[in-house]
């Protein structure tokens, strides 16, 4: 990504109007070059993942702009934080079809310089193209951690206890009243679980706790019961859920309680963008203590044993069998 | 991007199937985990660059896909061979239409094995998403060069002299032709044209001679006249530029001869994925034995003086003016 302060072409004339002035960190050269410089602190790894948002899949195409922004980077700051690291500066991959306009994107570089303000996560570099497609927004984010000490899906261990950050399945159930779903909801609780949907919150504030207690951990995205049995299969052991300590919004119980079958949605939905992790018992208080301080819920859910995979138990002690335990848009 | 070995998850299949086996680097965590943890080199800066490629706009759709899956890589490894940095990995955002079924996918796997081998480039991570729109292949690569050495666009001083690699114009003939253009070409010749537009050639084995001599760098990815347009304007100097010194392939002189216009398609026409750079004089000479023994065709083709902006001068002595100095989609 380059900027160039004269009109000769449509694509300079983007980045110098709009993304220019989110380019403050001296690595990104203010745009005027073709690649970004980074020089990662002394004694850190650094981190990297990249997640994509397209229209119509990710987001609907009439959703505001900036809240499109915010959700491209939050997606990428949830990993971020599931992994202990602090963010240092995304990139951004942008396809836009011709139909957006500059009143799009003001709203869109709005966005984007809210959340890269608020996360100190400035823009080093990007592309920006045409697709006869919908917009496409492919972030790659960086952040740093000491040195070999990201925080893996791989560690957990027998005896661990399970945690989970926020409420479980909001919005997933967002999502559904979106799609024109009806429960008996409070205006306040259909607004709440519309916004979850809308707007991730990425549990950033408990990165530098996750780095230093807990043993595997990562970002919630594509449902609990299936986020959760990748982290136990990949640990190599087994993970026992009480579906009872799952912790949820009053919303979604409210929601649930007008459709018991909602139960499956919430835990297998999507979205949620918290941070499930195990910790040694003796690192629960610790980071329990840190959460309270960041202002963050962090709910003990369950418990690490020998095994494999996830299990949810029921309040009557029987397991649900859940029909997809992951959502998948292939 | 993470993988697993079960079928629970489209998406999980395609990764496991497809991607698994290029991710060999310790820090790709076998593409079991959110994000890659990346340790760069010590004494070194990290130079990051993303360009994306969109079915339609950037290739044809009915290219074979393990030259799409080539092409997206070979764009990104030219930004970083002309920042003179030396790849160490990417990591691959894929928006994939559902009309794209496993054979389409394991031709592009094949393709970016081959050149994630070729160029020491190995994959670290990424994302698989679903769009209604066409395949949009976005790669985010990094490199790495001595710490402060990224050659970059601003460098270039009165008395430098600058060159260029291999040839120019060469890919936006092949693409005039791919959409219906003819000239009096021989078929090795039209062959040639198209080969150069379908599957580009980074410059990867100039890399360390660029970092060592070249005052400012870039590649020439939107056209020669635009891009060095921008190299002289951010480095606060004028460009001078002989059109009769610029390389020619001996396919792009037959289409020039058939139509002496072309000129400007092979000046501003971008696709080259050339580097043009510029060298202090006592540099040139070390600049052009590294090209040598590269294997690579370095020519002279102009120098910087004081001013602003790139000047094309013909033969008799007259600057070309163009009707648009660079590419662009927007």
């Amino acid at each position: 990504m380059a900027a160039r302060d004269d009109n000769s072409s449509g694509e300079d004339r983007l980045i110098a109007r709009f993304f220019k002035p989110l380019a403050k960190a001296p690595g990104a050269l203010g745009l005027s070059d073709d690649a970004a410089v980074i020089k990662p602190p002394v004694g850190s790894d650094l981190v990297l993942t990249t997640d994509a948002v397209v229209g119509g899949v990710h987001f609907f195409n009439d959703d505001p702009a900036d809240k499109v922004a915010q959700k491209s980077l939050r997606v990428n700051l949830s990993d971020l934080a599931a992994k202990g690291a602090k963010p240092l500066g995304f990139l951004l991959s942008l396809a836009l079809p011709e139909s957006v306009g500059d009143d799009w994107l003001t709203s869109f570089a709005k966005g984007l310089k809210a959340d890269a303000d608020e996360f100190a996560c400035p823009l080093f570099g990007g592309d920006t193209v045409r697709t006869p497609g919908p917009v496409t927004i492919s972030v790659t984010m960086f952040g740093s951690v000491p040195e070999g000490r990201m925080v893996k899906r791989a560690g957990a261990k027998p005896g661990d206890r399970v945690m989970v950050t926020g409420t479980i399945g909001d919005a997933a159930l967002g999502l559904q009243l979106r799609k024109g779903s009806e429960w008996k909801l409070a205006p306040a609780q259909r607004d709440h679980l519309l916004s979850r949907y809308l707007l991730p919150q990425p549990r950033s504030k408990l990165a530098a706790a996750i780095c230093e207690h807990a043993s595997a951990a990562m970002d919630v995205s594509d449902g609990l019961a299936g986020d959760l049995g990748k982290l136990a299969r990949v640990s190599g052991v087994a993970a026992e859920i009480a579906v009872a300590k799952v912790p949820l919004s009053g919303a979604a119980e409210a929601a649930l309680q007008s459709d018991l079958a909602l139960i499956e949605t919430i835990l297998t939905g999507g979205d949620d963008f918290e941070i499930v992790c195990t910790a040694r018992p003796g690192h629960v208080a610790p980071l329990r203590a840190a959460a309270a301080a960041a202002g963050v819920a962090l709910t003990e859910i369950g418990v690490i044993s020998a095994g494999e995979g996830a299990r949810f138990v029921s309040a009557d002690g029987k397991p649900i069998a859940f029909k997809c335990t992951s959502f998948s848009h292939f």
